[in-house]
């Protein structure tokens, strides 16, 4: 039994892959970039940040996180051949609104121990202030050894507000 | 000086933020799901599988790598109340054509000992067989106990040819 979420992929893809044209597009991005945002539902970064198919790698997870991206983005640059990073975090981040011991204590109660357990080690990587979380990872990623200074790095909010993207770093 | 991907970025969002009408979404996504896909440039997740904004969380990393998105999902299921994952990998993978030594070297080559030592203990995490990874990724996070059991979990494959999906577990 399919569920409601695995018929509206079908449906929606059927419609989509009866217009496309784009299938000769290559691996490595045309423009040669990497975006690194937040899985937030209320970010469409081809709409928002104007990425065309095609031109740019786009890594999202929990907070547009600068460390969960670095194999993705080391891939990226070594292997595929993009030069710059734009990092996009975002107004009403769900990681403004925890400290690491709220999700441990949530996993415990909801799934008991043993699971808490098994993510004993995990940094669930939550930040107090959103600016200074931008330079932060910015300055990550300028620091590490991996990311060659000839990567241009630049540091981003997007509004879910207002959907404006403003330049912190 | 910004350069020509700032510029694209800056100029298109004023496009989009002067459209925008979105601004009351909530953080929780609308129809409680998380998409893990690849960061590839020919993947547009919102389009090609269609999700509404508001909808869905988007993780995309090197891969569409579900040990990646552990830390994401959590959050997702845990704090941010979704239940169902839709996990989508896609052919001509950049994931498919190189080896875990192979990215070792290239990054050794171009940035020298100091990186290739930083970098010592990662697992690039690329994969040689397309659909036996989406099994794998699959049955990975159905056995992690920080994934219970009430979270439906289904496994795709997006054809970056011909703009479609195909259904693998």
């Amino acid at each position: 039994m399919s569920t409601a979420v695995q018929q509206n992929l079908v449906s929606k893809n059927e419609q989509y892959a009866s217009k496309f044209t784009e299938g000769n597009l290559q691996s490595p991005p045309a423009k040669k970039y990497a975006v690194v945002t937040c899985m937030d539902a209320r970010i469409d970064p081809a709409a928002a940040y104007g990425i065309s198919l095609g031109d740019a790698h786009v890594i999202r997870n929990a907070g547009g996180n600068a460390r969960d991206a670095l194999r993705s983005l080391v891939i990226s640059e070594q292997l595929l051949g993009t030069t710059e990073i734009l990092l996009i975090k975002h107004t009403g981040c769900g990681m403004l609104t925890f400290k690491n011991e709220d999700a441990h204590a949530v996993v415990e109660k909801n799934l008991g121990a043993e699971a808490k357990r098994d993510l004993a080690g995990l940094d669930f990587q939550p930040f107090p202030h959103l600016e200074q979380a931008v330079e932060d990872d910015v300055n990550y990623l300028k620091a590490h050894k991996a990311i060659p200074d000839s990567v241009k790095i630049s540091g981003w909010i997007y509004e879910v507000e207002s959907g404006k993207v403003r330049s912190v770093v």
